[in-house]
């Protein structure tokens, strides 16, 4: 109230119209937005936006991945981006971290000197961050900006929804039971938020073992392409367990450009054009 | 304000103070809480956590699990449990799901007419559920309170530690990096709030081919004990990958009583006796 009678009032309300107008002019610079999620973690979610952003890159679209994932955010180890993200006087925004010339990222990482501390925030502050990734960052024109959320249907995806209305959600899972009882949740959360559910990938589907080439089901198989069919949605494809992915993501260099043959990596591919071909980009 | 002028202010007040009476009458009954976090998801903390209550009810141990995953809660699940907590104007308290006679359990799910819903909340309504799952429910006496977080640093974590001053973190990981850089988040997040970090697990630690018997790493091998030594923690122990496990959780059966012999039911069982040994029960 003291705020409004001095006019404090009238100043924060000029600053948030002024941040809504900067975040719809970042927006519309952005033909494509993604929001990958998942109902359960560790499917995979975070492999999956960094392949599929990479994908899309190596096939000429201009790609961000945004990483709002902001208590465990793990896109810059996976593309191997090191530093931070500085401010500086002459520029009115920041520069995204660049992995190439098509692919730029952000993520909370970006923005702590050391990289193990924990972000130990509520939902408001996470909004007002998930916020200002947007508008204060220089993304400049991109074919699609690929948002990596946490899992599940908290704070982080709803904020993303409110403040990128036009996202569409991919949702990643594996096939036990177990995730997919979490994929209706989030599945559920869309409908309730009005969100477009764009497609889902199937992750971590089926192993061959690499000393006798047989097949094993780690996780089950064939219930996310089920469940996409039941709730009809398109089914972006299965993407098999390889350890080397887990590894290409511990070390930071890209799994599909150095398995080209790999199937995993080819999975990838395809899925990236399917996005491309259902876009009709 | 105006309520506190209409005494809406004082019988608010008294209301909390209520609460935090019978918090402490409650939590004065259970001899030992443990906080299963994680800094990843998907590394098997609910598994982890539904184990370790397994094998110490085994042993003759009075158990609960407390499911404070609002948005994936997937313990009921994992031990069968089916139907909602009913309240009934007789009792004062509502009656937990019971697993065994020395094993209960208590989740948002036990509260969903419909387990496919999503739960749509922000922070401080999800503070209010966790403290509920105490105070309103029938306890009774317990060794071990087994707290079954989200993954992350955030809000469920943040109110459990809050709300129980004097629980145990166990951190569960994978060994791959990706995961380790996050449990690193954790073990940070529990120095700044003043949370004892009783001990670590390492999940997902080798995996037998079927088929040949030969091991793989899927997602390294090593990390999680390297770690625990690294920070002074209890390491208490690992736990090979066996796709039962994830079966058994799907269908909602006892991996460890239907699998006796296997490598990671003896694991589950060994790291039950530790953390017996370690509290001096």
């Amino acid at each position: 109230m003291g705020d409004c009678q001095s006019g404090g009032c009238g100043s924060q309300n000029q600053a948030k119209q002024e941040q809504d107008v900067e975040l719809k002019n970042t927006l519309s610079k952005i033909k494509y937005k993604l929001i990958v999620m998942s109902g359960k973690g560790g499917v995979g979610k975070t492999s999956v936006s960094v392949n599929l952003g990479i994908a899309l890159a190596n096939r000429g679209f201009k790609v961000g991945i945004m990483d709002v994932d902001l208590h465990g955010p793990d896109v810059p180890r996976m593309l191997g981006l090191k530093g931070e993200v500085e401010a500086s006087k002459d520029m009115p925004k920041l520069t995204p971290m660049s992995y190439s010339d098509n692919l730029k990222a952000i993520s909370m990482e970006c923005f702590m000197p050391n990289k193990d501390d924990a972000v130990i925030w509520r939902g408001p502050l996470k909004h007002s961050a998930i916020n200002q990734f947007i508008t204060d960052i220089d993304w400049g024109e991109l074919d699609f900006l690929i948002v990596d959320s946490p899992p599940g249907t908290g704070d982080e995806p709803l904020s993303v929804a409110q403040t990128i209305p036009d996202a569409k959600a991919i949702i990643v899972t594996t096939p036990q039971e177990v995730a997919l009882s979490d994929v209706r949740k989030s599945i559920n959360f869309c409908k309730k938020i009005n969100k477009e559910m764009f497609g889902m990938v199937e992750n971590m589907s089926g192993y061959a073992c690499p000393h006798c080439g047989e097949t094993a089901d780690l996780f089950g198989s064939g219930g996310g392409e089920a469940t996409a069919k039941q709730f009809n949605i398109n089914f972006l494809g299965k993407i098999p367990f390889d350890p080397k992915i887990v590894k290409a993501g511990d070390s930071g260099s890209s799994y599909q450009d150095e398995n080209q043959d790999a199937v995993a990596a080819k999975a990838f591919g395809e899925i990236a054009d399917k996005v491309a071909e259902l876009l009709n980009t």
